[in-house]
């Protein structure tokens, strides 16, 4: 397995047509439709999804969630510049027609064979003739090429500064995806829409288990609540096109990794951060008290500070962790260790090394936490708290 | 009753003495000691605290919650410039010398009718000698004027940029207090102090109540996590001085009114904060489920950025309530209504008055959100995240 540049992203694995065009939703007038298109034999197509556990979810979470329980789904429309979320019958109806329209410009047997993703400010209907007229556009380009994958990559984006896409070529297929999202430090709002794609031969069953496996270790632990927002999604479509059976497990291994990459690229571009931090928790008695322990560190908006002064305050991180019950974590508190970018700054507890060993001169920071209270281990990855964060979500409405 | 001005605060009430000098723990030369004295009969002296709920308690919580567990306490000695947070067997030692010599300066019988508090930065030894001379300067000192209760509130500052005192004339007897804490966006770490007076007499039991249920509305509302730092602690003492017999639930609405206006002037004196902002979730199945969702809503940095910049971004409340699990709060998504000061901006989980009707010149900020989901309410308060809020936190460290 390699990664290849320039990524391709979507239309990397045989199979699958893609396209961004300028529908005119965005006032920016960048693009902001996008199709994904499974064109391998239809007897092969697999499709798999998974979506906000947030319970004010989205007309096209709603929509989606039923298309993709009720069977295959060859087709998603993506569009950014509007989340068509809280916007009540109307909004429903609109993400409705959104996939009809797709069906019947891609001749669909049926519009549940088509998914719908949105991204933008919540609370507004989506004008609906621009995103018609958007998706007949898209269908126009559609295109198996590098350049239709970067475009409908580019078309997702809200205040991402570059196109996230991962390219995986694995043994006999390749695993190619692309994604959305930038406002990670507290992402209760900040939507991440993520479409993989494989030519695999894989059914439905396994894809589905393979996803939600690779999606646990990743965007899930992406700061500090996961996947909360209103309309996250994260999808895949197999193609089939390649001929080649996926093993399950190793299909599961490259999904993961794509995730996990995509994942990264997000928290890069995180709204106005200058570190990107790996909080990692060892010594736990259980993986879920350890993800719990470094979901709450990552959420210390304190300690995010210190970071972005490049202080690597570890009274923070203790005192966050002091938050956690006994019941849910049972370690002792005097046990504790924890080590900023190597350096053990708090020893049982207390004081241990000086801060002033710690290099903090590089983006990436490394905070370990050991709790002495079993061998499970978990890491969460956030970004810190800055001035252009306040400044990007509170200058406009997003 | 009636809070006049100036406010005296720990002194106001008959029966105690206070003090607050410079002993050199703080490098700025501020006041740094403090001292609050109970003179009352001692038959008649009462005492009572609740203390942070953090794992990670620092070494003069540890001792001041086995002290007012034992018995009366009669003394408070409270220091800035250092939690003593973190700081292993010495710490402990430390915090024990401070009762000690407190007891012995004061000629009590035990230092265990001593308490101890501590803020500042945590993982760092106190500097003992000048916090035992601090204690002899603040004997020395030890005054029941007003220029006292205002030394000693002074003391006990720290990134505070006010003195926080009350005073509550109550029939037949006084209420006064004093308190610290400005970091309250995210308290994980802001200690915050506070001691109450009363010349009231009150058996120990029924102070004790008082003081929980005053706190518990008060307080424990204050922004998100309520008190978690490793040092909170909320001390009261009742000097019996006025002879009066207090009406237990005339006297916990006085310390809940002397709690409330304290929390106030907490928030109103929060780290780089322009807006204070009230969450009030009505219409809720329990209290306990609209203060869960109040404490949602207040955590969300893309709500406080959002109104730092005059933005009434009900879908970022929307988003947020919508990350409560069902078997918390059993509402329906689609009949929230939700109000930003008075305009009801999303009505029906759906867009409502045009945003541009909401005035958000004041500071003070109401967010009102209806579940329909029962007749229980809660209000939590907060502040908004602003450029000087990380600035205070990334500058230095705290």
């Amino acid at each position: 397995m390699n990664q290849t540049a320039p990524l391709t992203g979507v239309t990397a694995p045989q199979g699958f047509l893609a396209s961004g065009v300028h529908a005119g939703i965005k006032a920016s007038g960048n693009r902001d439709v996008a199709l994904v298109v499974n064109t391998g034999p239809t007897e092969l197509r697999a499709s798999a999804a998974v979506f906000t556990s947030n319970r004010v979810a989205a007309a096209p979470v709603h929509l989606s969630r039923a298309h993709f329980a009720a069977g295959t789904v060859s087709a998603v429309v993506l569009n950014s510049g509007g989340a068509n979320a809280c916007t009540g019958e109307q909004g429903a109806r609109d993400a409705q027609q959104m996939a009809d329209h797709v069906a019947q410009a891609l001749s669909l047997a049926d519009s549940m064979q088509v998914g719908v993703c949105s991204t933008g400010l919540i609370g507004e209907l989506l004008p609906m003739e621009a995103v018609i007229s958007g998706i007949d556009m898209a269908v126009g380009e559609l295109a198996d090429t590098p350049e239709a994958g970067a475009n409908a990559a580019d078309a997702i984006r809200t205040t991402d500064t570059v196109n996230k896409t991962i390219e995986i070529h694995a043994d006999g297929y390749t695993v190619g995806g692309m994604a959305k999202g930038a406002g990670m430090l507290a992402p209760a709002l900040a939507t991440m829409l993520c479409v993989l794609t494989t030519d695999a031969v894989v059914d439905q069953r396994e894809l589905d288990a393979a996803l939600r496996e690779a999606v646990r270790t990743t965007f899930n632990r992406v700061d500090s609540d996961g996947c909360r927002s209103t309309n996250d999604t994260v999808i895949a479509l197999a193609s089939g096109a390649s001929g080649h059976h996926a093993d399950a497990q190793e299909l599961t291994e490259h999904l993961r990794s794509a995730c996990a990459t995509l994942a990264r690229q997000l928290i890069a571009d995180a709204e106005g951060a200058t570190h990107d931090i790996d909080i990692t928790v060892r010594g736990a008695h259980s993986e879920e008290a350890a993800e719990i322990i470094a979901r709450a560190v990552a959420r210390s908006n304190l300690l995010k500070a210190a970071i972005f002064g490049n202080d690597p305050n570890w009274g923070r991180v203790l005192s966050e962790i002091g938050t956690i019950p006994e019941e849910v974590a049972p370690f002792d508190p005097d046990a504790i260790d924890v080590s900023f970018n190597g350096v053990q700054v708090c020893q049982a507890g207390g004081v241990g090394q000086s801060r002033d060993l710690v290099d903090m001169t590089d983006r990436q920071v490394n905070i370990e936490v050991d709790l002495h209270n079993g061998s499970a281990s978990a890491t969460v990855i956030t970004s810190d708290l800055t001035y252009d964060y306040v400044h990007e979500n509170s200058a406009y409405s997003s």
